[in-house]
C-alpha cells in the first residue's frame, strides 16, 4: 500500500457533504481500488457551527480556503464553493502554485477563467479535473476527453439543466403556463437564488463552454455561446410542436464545421421518438457524435448531493490511481482560438404565427417565404373561431439568415397578426 | 515531446483495419492528446496478402502473433484476433511476460481467461484494458470501473448483443416469427459462422460476466451466468407484452445482494416507456446502477469498424497518457470468489397460457396460483373462437421457485393447455 492521497476541501454544501460521506462510508473499498487510502486532511467553508449531518472532528478547520489549499499536508484540493471568481478561484491558484491538483465541481470558474487556470496548472505540472461541473453524475467529461480520444468530435448535444427541463416537461404534462410552473418549482424550493442562472441558460451554457473545449481543443469561450432562454416558450408552442411530432428542449448544441464554432443553448425542437425527446423531468442527457464512434448517449442526474459527489469521487480515484492529462485533453498551449462561426449551420424551424382570415393572405405569406428562399416542409392551419388563424409552419433546412428574411417580409404583408414565433429543429 | 508509443497489432479484421486507419488519420491530433506519437511498428495477422484497404507497407509483418507480441519494439500490444484461447491468449501472455501492456476486444478470452490473465499483469507489473469488448463504442468500462468509481455498484442491466436486438426489434415492427427474421438476418450477412453466439445469449453473456467483474470486486465467473437465449421467443408474447405496455429484450443483470451475485442473460420483459424498452435496432444499451449516483444510461453502436475501433483508441490513448489501473480496477488477488445467489431476486413474471373454456378452468387455475403463494397483479383473457382461450397473467413479485410451483400446479388442473410460457419482468 502506497501512500495516502490527502484531500483539503473546501466548500461544505450538499456536494461537499456528499464527498465526505462517501469517503466516510467506502473507505476500504476505495483504498483497495486506488492502491491507497483516500484520506481528508482539512476542510472549509464560510461556517463552523452548522450542522451538517456528517462528522468533521477528524479534520483540521481552516476557516480561509486559501490557506486550506496551500498547507503541507493536502495533496489534492477539492473545490466546491462555487462562484466565477473570488475565494474559489484564489484557492485553486493557491493550490496549484503549492503543487497540489484540483478537482472542482465549479462550471462558471472554468467556463469564465479556465484557460488561465489551466495555463497555471500546465506551468505547474499540476491537472485540474472538472467532471462536476457539466450534468452532475453522467461520467461526460470522462467519456467526451478519454473514452472518445480517439474521434474526431463533430457535435455535442445535451440537456444539461434539470430545473429547465423539468419546467418543460411538466408544462407539457399539466397543460400549464411556463409562469404557472416556475411558480410551482419556486414553491417547492428547486429554483436558484438567481433563477436566470437556470432558465436564462447561463448554467447550461458554462456547461457547454467546457464541453465544447474538450471536444474540439479550443479555448473556452463562454461568451461566444449563443444563449438564449426559456422564458418565452408558451404551452402553445408546446402543444403546436407536439402536434408535428415535436418536444421543446433547452437544448445545448456545439458543433465543428468549415464555418467554425458553433456554440448554442437555446430552445429547440427534437423529434418526440428520440432519446432527446424522450427526456423527462430534471433528468439530464448528453449525445456525443464522432466519427469513427457515430453516436453515443449519456444519461442521468445532473444535479444532486449524490449524482455531482460521484462524479468529484471519480476525478480523486483517477488522481489517487495516477492518471495524468492536462486539463482540458491537451495542453493549454495547444488549445486554440476558435474560429467562430457567424451563421448557425441551416436548419429546419417551426414557425407559429397568427394569419387574417381573409382572402390573399395565405399568398402573401407564401411570397414572402419563398422571396427569401425559404421552402415549406409542412404547414397546418387549424380550426378558429376569431378572425385570427392560428398557421404552423416546417420549413426545409434554411440559413437563419434566410429565415429572419422571411419573418421580416411576412411581418411587412399585413395579414400575419403580431411576431410569428420561430423555433430552430434541431436533427437528432 | 516524449518517445512514441509503439503499437504492434494482432489481428486485421475490421477492428483491426479500423484501429489502423485511426491512427493513419489523426496522427497529429492523436498525438497533442497524447503528448507523445502514436506508432504502429508491426502488425500479424493470417492472411498477409488479403487486400485491407489500408496502408501496411510502413508496418513490420509477423506470422506468428507470439512473436509480435515479443518484440523489443512494441510499447503496447493490441490483440484483436478474437478467441477465448489459442493465439490470442498465448500472445497476450507474451506481451505481458516480456513488459507491455495488452489492449484488447476479446470478450470471450477475458470472460474465460480474464482471471489468470488479470493476474500475470499484476505479476508483470503491467495492465489489460478492454473497453473494446464490451458494447462496442460505448465507453462503459471507463465509465463503471472509473467514473463511478467512488459508488457500490447495485445493478448492472443491458442490451449487449445487437444482432439480438435487431431480431426482436424487427419481429416486432414487421410482425414476423423468429424463424422468418433470422433467414432475414442470415441473408444480409447480419449473423455470426455459429449464430448460437448471438442468439444463444453467450457472446451477451461474456459481456456480463466482465462488468460484473469491474462492478462488484468479483472474480469473472462466466459459467455462473444464467444464459437463455431469444430463440423460444414468439411474435403472439411480443405482441401479447406490448399489449400489456412491455417490450421483450435479451437482458443481462448482474447484480449484488446479501443473496450474493446474480448473472443473468435471458429474455426479459422491461416497460415500453423505459429507455431500455426504446431501444430499437441494434443499438446496446448499458445501465449503471450506483449508492450515489443513481442510474446513468450509455448507449450507442455495439459493434462494426467505427465504434469498436473508436473504443481500443480510447485505452490506447490512455495508456499513452501514462493511466495505470489493474486490469479489473483492483489489483487481480483483491477480487473476491463471489457467494453465487441461489435464487434470482424476486420479480413480477408474465405468464401466458392456453385455458380449456369451460366452466371451473379459471378457478382451477387461480387455486394453483395462490396455493404456490403467487398473487395476480394483472390478468387478461382474450376473445377465441376455438375452445381454447388464451389468457395473460402479470403476477406481483414473486421468487421464482414459488413461479415455478405455481407453472407445475397449472400444467397439473387439466384446464391448462400445453407448457405456459413465463418470462421475467425485470424493473427499470
Amino acid at each position: 500500500m502506497t501512500k495516502p492521497l490527502r484531500l483539503g476541501i473546501a466548500g461544505l454544501g450538499t456536494v461537499g457533504t456528499g464527498v465526505i460521506k462517501i469517503i466516510q462510508r467506502h473507505a476500504a473499498e476505495l483504498s483497495e481500488k486506488a492502491g491507497r487510502p483516500i484520506t481528508i486532511t482539512a476542510v472549509s467553508a464560510r461556517n463552523k457551527d452548522k450542522d451538517r449531518g456528517v462528522r468533521l472532528g477528524d479534520y483540521a478547520w481552516q476557516d480561509d480556503p486559501v490557506a486550506l489549499a496551500r498547507r503541507d499536508d493536502v495533496d489534492l484540493f477539492v473545490e466546491l464553493m462555487g462562484g466565477a471568481d473570488g475565494p474559489a478561484k484564489a484557492a485553486s491558484e493557491a493550490a496549484l502554485a503549492t503543487g497540489k491538483d484540483v478537482v472542482t465541481a465549479n462550471k462558471a470558474m472554468l467556463a469564465i477563467n479556465g484557460h488561465a487556470l489551466a495555463q497555471a496548472a500546465d506551468a505547474a505540472g499540476r491537472i485540474i479535473r472538472f467532471e462536476a461541473a457539466v450534468a452532475g453524475g453522467i461520467p461526460v467529461v470522462k467519456a467526451l476527453g478519454e473514452g472518445l480520444a480517439g474521434n474526431e468530435i463533430k457535435r455535442v448535444l445535451g440537456v444539461m439543466n434539470g430545473t429547465c427541463n423539468y419546467i418543460l416537461t411538466r408544462m407539457k404534462s399539466a397543460g400549464l403556463s411556463y409562469e404557472e410552473v416556475f411558480a410551482e418549482a419556486d414553491a417547492l424550493g428547486y429554483l436558484e437564488a438567481d433563477p436566470t442562472l437556470d432558465v436564462g441558460g447561463i448554467d447550461a451554457g458554462h456547461k457547454l463552454a467546457l464541453l465544447a473545449t474538450l471536444a474540439f481543443g479550443t479555448q473556452v469561450d463562454f461568451p461566444a455561446v449563443h444563449l438564449e432562454g426559456i422564458e418565452r416558450i408558451t404551452i402553445e408552442d408546446i402543444n403546436l410542436a407536439a402536434d408535428m411530432g415535436y418536444v421543446i428542449k433547452l437544448l445545448g448544441v456545439a458543433q465543428m464545421s468549415a464555418r467554425g464554432l458553433e456554440q448554442r443553448m437555446t430552445p429547440c425542437l427534437v423529434p418526440d421518438s428520440s432519446p432527446l425527446g424522450q427526456l423527462e423531468g430534471a433528468t439530464n442527457m448528453c449525445v456525443l457524435e464522432g466519427d469513427s464512434v457515430g453516436q453515443i448517449v449519456l444519461r442521468g442526474a445532473g444535479a444532486g448531493e449524490g449524482p455531482t459527489a460521484s462524479a468529484v469521487m471519480g476525478d480523486v480515484m483517477d488522481i489517487a490511481r495516477g492518471f495524468r492529462m492536462p486539463t482540458f485533453g491537451r495542453p493549454a498551449q495547444a488549445l486554440n482560438t476558435a474560429k467562430i462561426a457567424t451563421a448557425s449551420t441551416p436548419a429546419r424551424h417551426y414557425i407559429r404565427m397568427k394569419l387574417l382570415d381573409k382572402p390573399g393572405a395565405w399568398a402573401k405569406t407564401a411570397a414572402a417565404l419563398a422571396e427569401a428562399g425559404v421552402s415549406i416542409d409542412r404547414m397546418r392551419q387549424y380550426t378558429h373561431d376569431d378572425p385570427e388563424a392560428p398557421v404552423l409552419i416546417v420549413t426545409h433546412k434554411t440559413p437563419r439568415a434566410a429565415l429572419d428574411a422571411a419573418l421580416h417580409g411576412m411581418a411587412e404583408t399585413g395579414v400575419v397578426v403580431g411576431a410569428p414565433v420561430a423555433i430552430r429543429i434541431e436533427d437528432v
